[in-house]
């Protein structure tokens, strides 16, 4: 101790998010020594205050060296637009920056993510990865020499590559983008239409029981218990992931793809179908981070 | 001069190609200041031989501080497999290192091409770009901070990511590749369905004096004689060719979007329609540097 703050050098990482803002800190080894939740503010300025608040006063503690924050929405020229949190092309890091008296970098959650993949999970031996987050949408990030490839700032927006020209509307305007077809969302769809299509089946019972709803654990789980019906979902919806996977492996001959988000939790399950269909010898992995890779790839921002 | 050669010192870039390899000699400004085009040998051997004796022959009347060659073909592991050369996961660059005595850098033909015009051509202000070649099939480059990216090796394949999904089947073994769609090839099979189904139209009576041929120019042609199912054929490429760039422009939120190919010389009759197609601030635009972009992106190897 010195000065009541430990010895060691240490980086904040902040993961803002749309229920709750998560607070690591980071030492250099990317170890989480310590690590806060709390409830996300409404209004731009409220979201601010907390985060600088927070970082100050983890700075009272902890020798620390940066901070680095992974945002939702679209960053572009430093500002992120994330109608939900309410910041409208905010300059997020600059306002931080001079509230905290500390340089803050910023870049996209899923970005983040990525990189505390890269750094200390699935991919670490990789230099070049692609991590693709599976949930209500597809994220995903670009590690590229183990950083993030950005572009002028809002790359890395694996989910809207269109697969399917003219297909299913998306939110971003355009047509038959990946995410309408391999989302956890999409996997659900399929499998409440195959559910209801065939109601004798495990998956059908499952969906029944729980107020005919299935989440992505009940699907996984009606297929280990020998449902052909599920296994025929996740069949269909692997024949998706992996048609943008094999896009991704032709454009960017990565070193090893990387599966995250909730559903990635099924393991081999998920992933066995979908090597089946990727013709390349390219490693494809669960994320192992879970919900740590956002605050450690935003500790790393540089 | 000093010793017979001139004193500044210069690059050389070699274009490999399936009917004849073009040398140039690259001055610290990217000017080719000689240029020479040899028949393309038949074999490995004399290809690579070539090659070797010619770059020899030009440091000899040149000081040469480096010599790159873009080659067609698949390159893994600084291997290159280009099966209408001959080449089988052959050691080119490290072949012709030993016998030129200088290292050798290699890279993809199309790679070469999109450096060329990042470094001197279309995209020079721009640091972050995407080059599309539309030919026979569909190539490009992707150039970040200036140089190509090429992931493991064979990044870059801009062709064959999948706009349809179970769509037109690919040499690649894949289905739906955006070169099946947006290919010159395919402006010509658009062009040539409508042309039989619209027999009165400039268009068609083209095709017909051209023995039922048609090709890029007579299609532009037309639409310049004020044909409306050549404007027509040109809309429905455009959107084909809109799609990926509207992808990658998600996927790398480049600084520029370049596209090349004989084809490109179409101009605003084609970046035209495919501008009203993108809905993002982006500068599209045509290669300008046309065959000695390879060269030069060549001899930029490093």
């Amino acid at each position: 101790m010195l000065n009541g703050k430990t010895l060691n050098k240490v980086r904040i990482g902040v993961d803002l998010g749309g229920t709750d803002i998560k607070f690591g800190v980071v030492d250099s080894d990317n170890n989480i020594v310590d690590k806060w939740i709390v409830p996300t503010p409404k209004g731009c300025d409220n979201i601010t205050d907390t985060i600088a608040g927070k970082c100050r006063e983890i700075m009272q503690s902890y020798d620390v060296t940066s901070v680095g924050i992974g945002t939702p929405g679209l960053i572009r020229h430093n500002r992120v637009t994330a109608f939900n949190l309410d910041l409208n092309a905010f300059p997020l890091s600059d306002v931080l920056t001079e509230k905290i008296g500390t340089p803050v970098k910023m870049s996209n959650d899923a970005n983040c993510a990525a990189l505390g993949e890269s750094a200390e999970g699935a991919a670490k031996e990789a230099s070049n990865c692609i991590v693709i987050t599976l949930g209500t949408g597809v994220g995903g990030g670009i590690i590229i020499d183990n950083r993030i490839y950005e572009g002028a700032g809002s790359g890395g927006e694996l989910g809207h590559m269109c697969i399917q020209h003219n297909g299913i509307p998306c939110s971003c305007g355009q047509k038959g983008c990946y995410e309408k077809y391999a989302s956890a969302t999409a996997l659900i769809r399929y499998a409440t239409e195959h559910a209801q299509a065939n109601p004798d089946s495990i998956l059908a019972k499952k969906y029944t029981a729980n107020g005919s709803k299935l989440n992505g654990l009940m699907i996984f789980d009606s297929e280990r218990e020998g449902c052909p019906v599920a296994k025929k979902v996740i069949d269909i919806y692997a024949d998706y992931v992996a048609c943008g996977i094999n896009s991704y492996i032709f454009i960017f001959d990565p070193d090893m793809i990387v599966i995250s988000g909730g559903i990635s939790n099924a393991g081999d399950l998920l992933l066995d179908p979908i090597r089946a269909k990727i013709p390349f010898d390219i490693p494809l992995k669960a994320a192992q981070l879970k919900n740590d890779a956002g605050i450690i790839g935003a500790s790393l921002l540089n």
